[in-house]
């Protein structure tokens, strides 16, 4: 029987590119986020990461169902192989309580980058406890990074806030949206016309593809400051089923890599996610502890206390409050 | 000009059923938790009223939009005040913008209870910031408990995980349903059936009601334990447009009371609800204070160290804890 990989052993392998060492890493944050695991492995896994993450470029491919995110996901690997970039993939789908670890899904996915050494895809889904999914995600985002991607790809599968919320871990936004859809009215309500980097209209061999360009840059005249200042996102035409117009969206993504670096922009994105990070971990961390709290002393005196009138739940909770600091 | 009144000496004047200091009271509450007003506010009337709440029993009225909430409501207000009870109404609509602080608006949808000193009718909805509902219900409770109130009716008036929410708060949750309107499995998504105490099948008059009451009580058969070990919901009839089957609902109201006593249950279950409430308040201060960190020293730093690879966040989210414990 072989022998179970120590964490820094496995982050030495998967930083040599061993896709077997990349996948048992992610398997660990994922097994710790969800409850099926150890959850102190999120933290050991983190820890052995930090020094070697931070260098990949990280694109969200986002937009309304049906616009060919798979497809454009896809087609965006293979633009970016063709310059011998390393390319990881995070499809990551809230919605779905199919686990993706299933490597087989994700090789019959994009069948035709399973045998390429420099193509890292991986499928997570909820599974196990709700909210799992994002406190994985973050870290199997470190996974791939420090496996040497140059570029990381998070492809949302699913709709809805917490698409909003994965896109948020990248560095430059994809919108996709397809002719005929309604896609601008759509767009503006899921909230993701504010996420922008780069616009994408996919299917543009479709009637309507001229109409959504122009409605698009239409709305963005109104919201002159879309995508952080100074930057105007793009929009560009694509036919991702047939790879067209697929080096121009890679052109774009490297122009706004550009410039998030000359303003200092990635650097101020970066510092408030890693903010959001720790206050998200350190917010769960207390939550435990009055957790723990609650079978020991302290909780449930104060709330006899609340309950016989002898103080009231914000006196109480000022006491809780000062019990965690003393413990 | 009149000297605006302070808190102690309103609730002086609640506690002796003055309906304008609780009116006052539950308006220092709103604008306290909806950032329109002090937010201390919150913290110095569940102060004052610590020593006096406690002695009302809460009976909250929920069930899908159209069964008649409203009017079973009235309809419930009269028969306990047949009995001499003093009666406190929330109408909480958590989907709703509409401030329900307008008297008017709560005097003409009561209207035969507007001149009778002894029944408190308030409607609280949400406004200003997302949440700020959810902290003022309890201490508007308690404004209604300590005026003296015998029973204070929480009745829901939206829909969804919200309304269960404000369901927490009852010792007797009614769960209202009406003929034919797919009602078992309605309520059976919404997640209404467990916390039923006592099931009410309104417009027992019309078609269907006598299937209606069958589904229940079949359905009451496979969860054994619904409503509490040793308790079996009853399924009783009403058409609270004309008056029909109320003072039933007052008797199985009181029976469950009894019950509740009885074997320690209220107790347990008004713990719990403290315990709830105490860490609520407690997250939020360490929200608070998390937020405080933001502009000052600590979280900015520790945000560089994981961007710059120095640190990890479960690490960095340690010393944010820390530093929470020092201030």
């Amino acid at each position: 029987m072989a022998r179970r990989a120590g964490v820094p052993d496995l982050v030495e392998r998967a930083r040599r590119g061993e896709h077997l060492a990349v996948a048992r890493l992610i398997s660990l944050v994922e097994d710790g986020a969800d409850g099926r695991g150890d959850p102190g492995m999120l933290r050991e896994v983190a820890a052995a990461l930090a020094p070697h993450a931070g260098g990949a470029h990280v694109v969200g491919v986002t937009g309304p169902p049906g616009v060919g995110k798979s497809t454009s996901t896809s087609a965006l690997v293979r633009a970016l192989r063709e310059q011998g970039r390393r390319v990881g993939v995070l499809a990551v789908d809230p919605s779905s309580p199919f686990s993706g670890g299933a490597l087989l899904g994700d090789r019959v996915r994009m069948g035709e980058h399973a045998t390429d050494e420099g193509v890292f895809i991986r499928s997570m889904a909820t599974r196990g406890q709700l909210g799992g999914l994002a406190w994985a995600t973050p870290q199997a985002l470190r996974v791939l990074d420090a496996a040497g991607c140059d570029v990381v790809l998070i492809e949302t599968v699913g709709v809805g806030q917490s698409e909003v919320d994965v896109v948020r871990l990248a560095d430059t936004t994809l919108v996709l949206l397809a002719p005929g859809m309604g896609d601008g009215v759509q767009a503006a309500k899921a909230g993701i016309l504010e996420v922008a980097d780069v616009f994408v209209v996919n299917k543009a061999d479709r009637d309507g593809a001229r109409q959504t360009v122009r409605d698009l840059r239409h709305m963005l005249t109104f919201g002159d400051d879309a995508g952080g200042a100074g930057w105007r996102p793009p929009v560009l035409r694509t036919v991702a089923a047939r790879g067209e117009g697929m080096s121009e969206v890679v052109a774009a993504i490297d122009e706004h890599r550009v410039w998030l670096d000359a303003g200092g922009e990635r650097d101020r994105r970066r510092l408030a996610r890693a903010e959001a990070e720790i206050q998200a971990i350190a917010l769960e961390q207390v939550r435990a502890r009055i957790g723990d709290l609650r079978g020991a002393r302290g909780l449930p005196e104060l709330a006899r206390w609340v309950v016989t009138g002898r103080t009231d739940p914000y006196r109480a909770a000022d006491e809780l409050v000062a019990a965690l600091g003393r413990d």
